[in-house]
This record gives C-alpha cells, structure tokens and sequence, in this order.
C-alpha cells in the first residue's frame, strides 16, 4: 500500500526548522520585495542543479563551490538583477552577499547559498544587499515562506509554493518549495529559481540523486524554448529536524520521499508555466510509440516550441498541419506515415494523412480548452516523453519587448 | 579584373527563351491569383534543393523523382494548399499536375517540376488546377514573370524578383528569379519557393553545384526558426540560349556566373527578409574567431532564433544580456570572457563583461536602425559564420494566430 500524501501550507517553510522572510532592499525599480531569505536552524545536506548554459551568472559559480561540501544552511536570493556578465566585480559581490549571510548567522560561508534573478550585464549594487540584511534577518519567520516566495519574484504576476506531508515509518516529512520564473514565457530574463525544504533525514549523495530525478520530470519538461538562462537553479535542503534514521536507498520510504519531491517540482513547475501574462493555454505535447526515449523527447521539444504551433494555440486554429511539419524538422528518423495525433481523445492525423473535416471539428473544440494534450504517436517502438507548453501571444510579446523599460 | 554584372528587369523571364504567366485557379479562398507557369522555348538542365523536413509534400517527392532525368522545361505552382500530408491522393494530384503541363506543352512528363504552397493537409482542388491551365498557357509571356511571382505568394505582402546580366566570354548571359515565402516571419506554412532561370549553357552536375553554393550562402541563412517546410523547394532551370559553349569547371566564366547566382539567391533572400507583415527590422548576426564554421553557425542560429533575442529588437531595447544568454546556450564549448560584442561599430561586450552606461547608449542608438549588424566575436578561432534574421513583432502572432480564418 503506497504510503497516503497530503497537500499543507507554508511553502518553503512548511518543514519543521525553517524559517524565511522577504523584505524591500532597492535592487528593483518598483517598490515590491526583492531580497529573499530562508534559513534552517539545523545545517543539513543540500542538492542542486544548474544551468546547462556556459555563461553562467556569478551566484551560480560560487554556489557550485559551496556544493562540494554538500551542506546547507541559508539560501540569500535578491530579484531585479541577475549578477551574470558582471565580471570580477559580479563574482566579489556574490561571495560578498554568502559572506555578510554567513556572519549575520554566526555559520561558515559555505553553507550559504546564493541565487540572483534579474537583468543581465547591470553591476549588483551590493551596497543595498548589505543594508537590507539586517531587516531579512529580522523578518525572519516560521510562517515567512509566502513572504520570501514573494520576494523572489519577476515579471511574475503570482507567487509558487507547494507542499505536502506524509507519514515515512510513523515519522511525519514534509516537502515544501517555492518558485519563480516563467520557463517559456520570458525564460531567458525572467531565471527559473526553485527552493526545497524538507524535514527529512537523507543523505547528501541519496538526495542529490532524488532532486534530479524530480527536476528532470518537473523542470526539465517546460524549459521548451531551450532558453535556458544563466542563472537557472533548484536548490534542495534537508535538515532532518523530522527525526527518524536517514532514508535508505530502496526503501519504500525513500520511495515515498521521491514521489512527493516529484510532485512538489511538477506543481511548482505547471504553476510557472499557468502564471506569466500572455498565457491563455498550458498544452501537453505527449509523444509516443518513438524508436526511443530520446527520440520521443527530441519531437515533444520540436513542436512544444515551435512559434507556428503555439501561434496556433493562442488563435485557437486547430492547424495540425504545423505540428506534423515541426515532428518532420526535429532531426530524428520518423516514417510520416506512421504518425498518429490526438487533440486529448480526437484523432485528427492517421498514418500521416488528415481525418477531414468531421475531425477537424472535434479538434476545434479541444483547442478552446485552457488546458489539454496533444498526442504524437510515432508508430515505431516504445520511446515516450512529454513536454508541457504553452501558447505564444501578443502579451509575450509586449512583456519581451519591454521588460528593461 | 572581373566581370561587371548589371542589374536587369524581367525576373524569371529575364533570361532568353524563357515565358511566364500567372492565372487565379480558385484555390485561394481571396480573388488572387494562385497558379504560376514557367515555361522553357527548349529543354535544359535543370539543378534542385529541397527542404530537410522527414514530412515532405506530394510535390516534393515527384520533383525528386524527375530531377533524377535532370533535363526541365516546365514548372507549375500553385499557391493556397501545400498538397501536404494528403497522402496517395496528394502524390495523384501531384503527378497529375505534371502530366496536364506535359501534354498541353506536348513534352515529356519527366521534364515538368510542380510545386505547391499554403495549407497543410487539405486536398488539393486538382480540377481547379485542370480548369485553369488552358489560361496559364495562353497568357505565357516574355515579360510574364512579375505575373508569375504575383501568383506564387500566399501570406507574402510582395512580389520578389531579381535578375542581373553579364558578360560572360563575349556572351551576354542572364541570371533571373523569383521567389515566395518569408523565411522566419511565417515560416512553416508560407514555404519558401525559390524559381531561377538561365540562359547560360552548362552542364547539370556543374549547375546543381552551384545551386547548392548558392543556396547555402543564401535561403538557408535566413530559414532562421528552423522551420524548414514540407515545401521548401528551390530550382534552376538553364536552356543555353544565350549560345557559347559550356561554362567549364574552374573558368572565369563559371566564376562569374556563381557571383551572379549567388547574388541573384541573396537578393531574394533578402527580399524575404523585409517582406511580410510584422517584420521591423532585418538584421544580420555575424559570429567571428569561432573555432569551426560550424561552431560560427550553432551559434548565429541560437541567437537568430532566440524569442528573447527578436522581441528585444522589435522593442529597440538594446538588451545585450539575452545575447549572451543565447551564445552561452548554443550548446558550443564558447570561453565567455573571450566573447566580444558588437552593434555595428559600437562595442557593448568585452571580454564577456558589459562595457557600460555610454556603450549601452551607443548600441541604443544602432538598434533603432531598420537594418543593422550584430557581431559576437569568440576571440577561439577562424571559424565565422551569419545569419540573417528579423524581430519578432505583435503582428508575428497576429498573422500567425489566423492564417487559415
């Protein structure tokens, strides 16, 4: 019997021992918060992952240092500026902004993590980071996780936070998170951050492993303009303030473990890709039946982020067309006709040839849903993957032409 | 001391012994005309590239098959239904296509190529196409290539033509075109059609080289999104009329007649890249001191494509760190503190840092130019590379949001 999960509130604060806070430094034009804290009173093993993206900003290099040690203890995030292609300057400040973390809390350095998110290229006025320490220090709260998720934010409209709880061996563990960015709405300026806290007892090596997994299957699935940007990073910390013995590896508890990190991320995830303006519609490219999983995950990719198919989305024009001329790009050997597609149950493609008019019909008013799934059978093996996208609009527009003025 | 080359009138028909006409059939839904017919006074080789897309048109796969012969002396296109994903239906339609060309001409099937552009997965209405050739046929003419280039468009504002005229050996020859499409602008569904014509002699292995010199220098520096077509189809079709022998490998003559075809292709290219709705700006990203040519190209790509990238252009926002963003993601093993930036003369990145407040008002200034160049210089190597590429504007999605309505 699977162990039963249930959603709570608190975000990133839900888990015993954390607190946070999110408070007003200056770093953004408009007077909303900009600088997030997130402590644990415990240190406790912490996972990441980063940007694929060779220009990488100046936090992400240092909190790739701080990793080795594999321990954690406070989270330092400033919005409004990104602190990538800032040069030397932009690596002291970020080292700086670890370092002030670290004194204020009496902790080393290297268990202080540091994320920033914002415009490129502009020096960090760190001037500023160091006046607000103290009121984050301050704020600090056990119910902060909603502050701090505001804290974080962009050109967001919403804050995204997620938690659930379940019993692991009588022992009750909670998972909480919050999110910022808009993966495919303004990926590139507007970095996806994600933080997670847990209770839990697990070892460094065990939960590394668990967070790439959950990322791959949550994050990893909406990056769909390939934009990656230079400041991406999920960041998890267990502290163990739960109690109990570490989870083992294969255990049903660990297991259990991975299934509400997997959810966290996903809920996380689809929360980036609903919010963002200029989104009307999240659409799931699920492909099928491809000669392997590489293959499946090199079509959904191809149609998620073509501009034709998600200029279609938006217009609501049920143009199939344009998805099976993305399928026949994506570089991988497809036989067009063995291609299937759906529009969630409506079949409108059949070994690579149009179903008509009455399917064309069925499809249309698939389309006028905010939320359903395209299905790409391949018709050659057993590879499968799927990628959620969403629509290209005007709005998208208007926010990307805009977003520095 | 080169040839000088002269821009000439006349487009397809530019070149001697070649007609043209264009006739409204009734496959648009609009009162436009929609089937073009281009006709040689003799016989020639013939020289074809065709789009990379696994789905590829009815059309396609017969031209493939005839051009297998070499030897053209008709085209017919029809623009309003790409006869794409229509299965056996569509490959019949295809074939009928040629073979009316070939018996109302009184010539072998083999030397027909057809073509189709617009909507994927409708059936092509071949009766209408049947119905209309006798007046194609009747209205060829020598000055009949403006009303050819007029009827090959579908969401194309212009006709595009080009022609230039050289001589070549004491023999005056004449390089002339005409194309369709708009590349990055509604790439998918508006295939790119490219139609050249010649009176040079040469022989086809010669001429098919040369084509896809041309070509590469060209059309595939502009098919930005990546959105190859199911259509995409370029061919040139030279009867010798001009007189002279043969142009040979290595000549001078040949020589010249590759810079005439090159530029002939560019102009066209070009041409597409200022036509359509939307389009603001064309701009050409140029990657220097890469360490491969195709090192240069991944990169020109990725930042020619770059959502970010085009909406920061239409907008005029000299946003230089989604430049960056999009280099470093290019998946190239670039050195971002070796990477220079450049809006045309004005330097805005050094050595991977931004260069400042008067830089960025520099580059401001380039950005508001219709056509400029940026030129991201990786300080690795020799290799270079450009890409042609637009921004991307509200009517980007408002033209694309409605094609079929």
């Amino acid at each position: 019997m699977q162990a039963s999960i249930t959603t709570v509130t608190g975000g990133v604060t839900a888990a015993q021992g954390f607190t946070a806070s999110g408070v007003y430094a200056g770093i953004k034009k408009v007077r909303k918060p900009d600088l997030a804290l997130v402590v644990s009173e415990r240190p406790g093993p912490i996972a990441g992952t980063f940007t694929n993206n060779r220009v990488v900003a100046a936090p992400v290099i240092l909190d790739r240092q701080h990793l080795r040690q594999g321990v954690g203890q406070a989270i330092l995030v400033n919005s409004g500026n990104a602190n990538a292609c800032t040069g030397k300057a932009g690596m002291a400040n970020a080292r700086e902004m670890a370092q002030l973390t670290a004194s204020a809390l009496g902790i080393e350095v290297h268990k202080v993590f540091v994320c920033s998110t914002g415009v490129i290229g502009q020096p960090l006025p760190i001037e500023r980071v160091r006046a607000a320490l103290p009121a984050a220090m301050a704020n600090l709260k056990s119910k902060g996780g909603r502050a701090a998720a505001q804290a974080i934010l962009t050109t967001d409209l919403r804050p995204k936070e997620a938690a659930l709880r379940s019993q692991l061996d009588g022992v009750p563990i909670t998972v909480g998170g919050m999110a910022k960015g808009s993966g495919m709405i303004h990926p590139d300026m507007a970095t996806m951050l994600a933080f997670i806290t847990t209770d839990a007892a697990i070892e460094q090596p065990t939960l590394q492993q668990a967070l790439q997994q959950a990322v791959d299957h949550s994050f990893n699935c909406i990056s769909v303009d390939g934009d990656t940007s230079t400041n991406d990073t999920v960041l998890c910390l267990a502290n163990g303030q739960a109690g109990g013995p570490p989870l083992r590896p294969g255990s049903v508890e660990l297991a259990t473990f991975q299934r509400m990190l997997d959810r966290v991320c996903q809920e996380l995830a689809l929360s980036i890709c609903r919010d963002g303006e200029g989104v009307t519609k999240v659409v799931k490219i699920a492909v099928t039946q491809a000669r392997s999983p590489i293959d499946a995950k090199r079509v959904a990719r191809t149609v998620a982020t073509s501009n034709l198919v998600k200029t279609a989305l938006f217009g609501e024009d049920a143009n199939w067309g344009r998805i099976m001329g993305a399928v026949g790009r994506a570089g991988v050997a497809i036989d067009p006709n063995r291609v299937a597609v759906w529009f969630d149950r409506a079949q409108i493609v059949k070994e690579g040839v149009g179903l008509g008019a009455t399917a064309e019909k069925a499809i249309t008013k698939v389309i006028k849903r905010k939320e359903f799934t395209i299905t790409i059978d391949l018709g050659q093996g057993t590879g499968e993957a799927h990628v959620w996208t969403t629509d290209l609009s005007y709005d998208y527009v208007r926010i990307n032409a805009s977003y520095r003025s």
